[in-house]
C-alpha cells in the first residue's frame, strides 16, 4: 500500500490541474491507484491464467481493463 | 505519460498475483493508472475552485472519487 511514489503523483495533479496539491490529497490518490492497480493485476491473472500462462501480459491487462 | 516509475507497476502486480509481469502489462497498466489519476485530479480540482481554495486537498479528492 505504498508502492507508488507521492512526488510522481503530485506531479500527476499538478500538471494535470496547474494548481497546488495538498500532501494528503497525494497520499489520497495514491491510495486508491494502488487498489485500483491490484484490482486489475488480480482481474489480468485470472485471465493469464485461463490461458494457460504464468506471466501476466498486456494482453491479459486490456481485458480485464475492458471487463471493468 | 510518464511519471509512475515502472518498477513500482511492476511490483504492485506481483505482489498481488503472484505471478510474473511482462515489461508491456505493466506499461499498459501504467499507462492506464496514469489517466485514471489525471481525471480524478481535473475533477478534484473543480471542487477546489468551486470551494474557492487554490490547493488540490484530499476532501476534494475523495468527493472525485465519490463522483466516479
Amino acid at each position: 500500500m505504498s508502492e507508488l511514489p507521492l512526488a510522481a503523483i503530485d506531479r500527476i495533479i499538478r500538471k494535470s490541474t496547474g494548481i497546488r496539491v495538498s500532501e494528503s490529497a497525494a497520499k489520497e490518490l495514491s491510495v486508491f491507484l494502488e487498489e485500483e492497480g491490484m484490482r486489475i493485476a488480480q482481474q489480468a491473472a485470472v485471465f493469464s491464467k485461463h490461458a494457460g500462462r504464468k506471466t501476466v501480459t498486456d494482453e491479459d491487462i486490456r481485458l480485464a481493463l475492458k471487463k471493468q
